[in-house]
């Protein structure tokens, strides 16, 4: 499925590459991990979302190669909302290189990601070549939609930062629009290009839905505890920042040693080590931990009950233990 | 047609508003001049792209009711452009009114115009209410190509700001993206709203595109010639900070005394009321006047082309006249 993934994103971005705009399609590949330094296949990240999109798509009796357009349209949307998070996160690296932003300025940074989700948005259209034009249209909303709630999720998340309190539902509303959105629709959108009935296409957007909460509790977990050369970027960022993650707020919840410090002010990057030990301590590693099982085994209940298809029925399980999976 | 399109504008801008996020909302009316700080109809602008979608709707024979969705669509286009404009080119004022990354700071800023495209996207394909699922399609696709187009340009106008030399045949394919683009597809929206054949659906999208690029030439000779109150941002800042407009690329062009002094660095605010005077006198003025007057009249020409009936034919006529009419 890659190579014919690859094939097609590379048809979506060559769009933008008219008279003098070379250098703005070069931006796009960059941020794709296709060219300039350090592109690789690592560069390219994980594509989890894509894949999702088929695996789904062929899982649910449909036609893989039929859904291409909206598995590159997933991908393009998630690759927006890393360059304007970037930007609006002040963070230099991505995916071990330079970000977007860093390396040509924000303006540049900013338009570039304006023109990722353009051509996303182009991208889903083309479902008309392999599917109804009413299918067509029920993807292209389903995609804005989606996008809808990526950017509700982004204006709490950035709102958190500059409030003294942020609750625990508070916390999973926002990651219900920033991370859990995007997964939940590129599985809805496999069913939707296979055709089948509503019931199931609710089962595979259940599936994709708890594994999103469940993958970004997991990575809360990490940027705390997990280790920098097995996630791409710095795991003292979170604490530093003070950005609010499923184990701080639970953390601050807890009204005990790690909130009255955190209280004080900006911790320093000497102390992380023992806020991090001492955050663990008042379990909150455990807290996420079980968060992230519990919504595990929901997305797995919800894959089960959608009766899943073949050899794409037993990636789409496996892809779902590989994304949760990922230890500190 | 105003109050309709207001009504269309207030239902799509409701879609944000969900627990938790009055706030988006809030600011994304701010933008639009209905709430906040000297929220009023200056404030609102002059809504000039989605009248043009609507009275092109109803000159070409069509019902302009039927194509709200779409004219919504590129109003909140125009918004989104200028948002992300605001942060790009670092600008303070809008309308004469705070931008909205100068009142939210940028994080928000870029959230807020991502989520008025995204609110564009799915105003767009509300077409399908009162127009056929084909129909609805090409509008989406039209709207989508246009933001690409949109995108090209504000690389190149970005681009330029960092290059020595820019020729005024570059200068034509930037605006050609930034401006046109948006305006040619107003008045084509509008064409393929009423469904009439292609070939006077093209007349139409010529009498917009010609439009745009007069609109932006006489934008670029106000913002060194203009007066301040009259077009609700400094008249300054092109030759302050050194934004290659059409007339500053003519006077470059000119290898006078004009091009002498810019060469040598970034003019002070003291200087500016000379060089303006001196680049008057070098003919730049002059030739930005013509290429307005050259453009206002091919776009005439295909608007009568065209046959625009009734009223609303009028109107166009007017609304042309009156956008480029706006002098100093």
């Amino acid at each position: 499925m890659r190579p014919a993934l690859h094939e097609e994103l590379r048809r979506d971005i060559q769009a933008a590459r008219e008279h003098g705009t070379a250098g703005l399609h070069h931006m796009l590949a960059y941020q794709l991990g296709w060219e300039g330094e350090s592109a690789s296949p690592k560069a390219q990240g994980k594509q989890i979302r894509p894949l999702l999109v088929l695996l789904t798509a062929q899982a649910a009796g449909g036609d893989w190669q039929k859904a291409l357009p909206g598995a590159a349209a997933a991908e393009l949307v998630h690759n927006f909302s890393l360059i304007h998070d970037d930007i609006e996160d002040n963070s230099d690296l991505r995916r071990g290189r330079s970000t977007v932003w860093k390396k040509w300025g924000e303006a540049q940074g900013i338009n570039t990601g304006d023109t990722m989700l353009t051509l996303a948005n182009l991208a889903i259209l083309r479902l008309e070549e392999t599917l109804s034009p009413k299918i067509t249209l029920q993807a292209a909303k389903l995609l804005h939609q989606t996008c809808l709630r990526l950017t509700q999720g982004q204006y709490l998340d950035i709102d958190f930062e500059t409030r003294e309190h942020v609750t625990v539902d508070e916390y999973w509303e926002m990651v219900n629009g920033k991370t859990a959105a995007l997964i939940a629709a590129c599985t809805e959108l496999g069913a939707l290009c296979a055709g089948v009935p509503a019931s199931v296409q609710e089962n595979y957007r259940q599936f994709g839905y708890n594994l999103g909460l469940a993958f970004q509790a997991q990575d809360d977990l990490l940027g705390i505890w997990g280790k920098m050369d097995k996630i791409g970027k710095s795991n003292t960022g979170d604490l530093l920042s003070g950005k609010k993650t499923l184990p701080i707020i639970y953390g601050l919840s807890q009204e005990s040693a790690f909130a009255a410090r955190w209280e004080e002010g900006p911790l320093t990057a000497e102390e992380v080590p023992a806020m991090a030990r001492l955050l663990e301590d008042e379990g909150a590693r455990t807290h996420t931990q079980n968060a992230t099982d519990s919504l595990t085994a929901q997305a797995l209940d919800a894959l089960h009950r959608a009766k899943p298809q073949g050899e794409a029925g037993e990636a789409l399980r496996e892809l779902a233990h590989k994304l949760i999976e990922r230890t500190g």
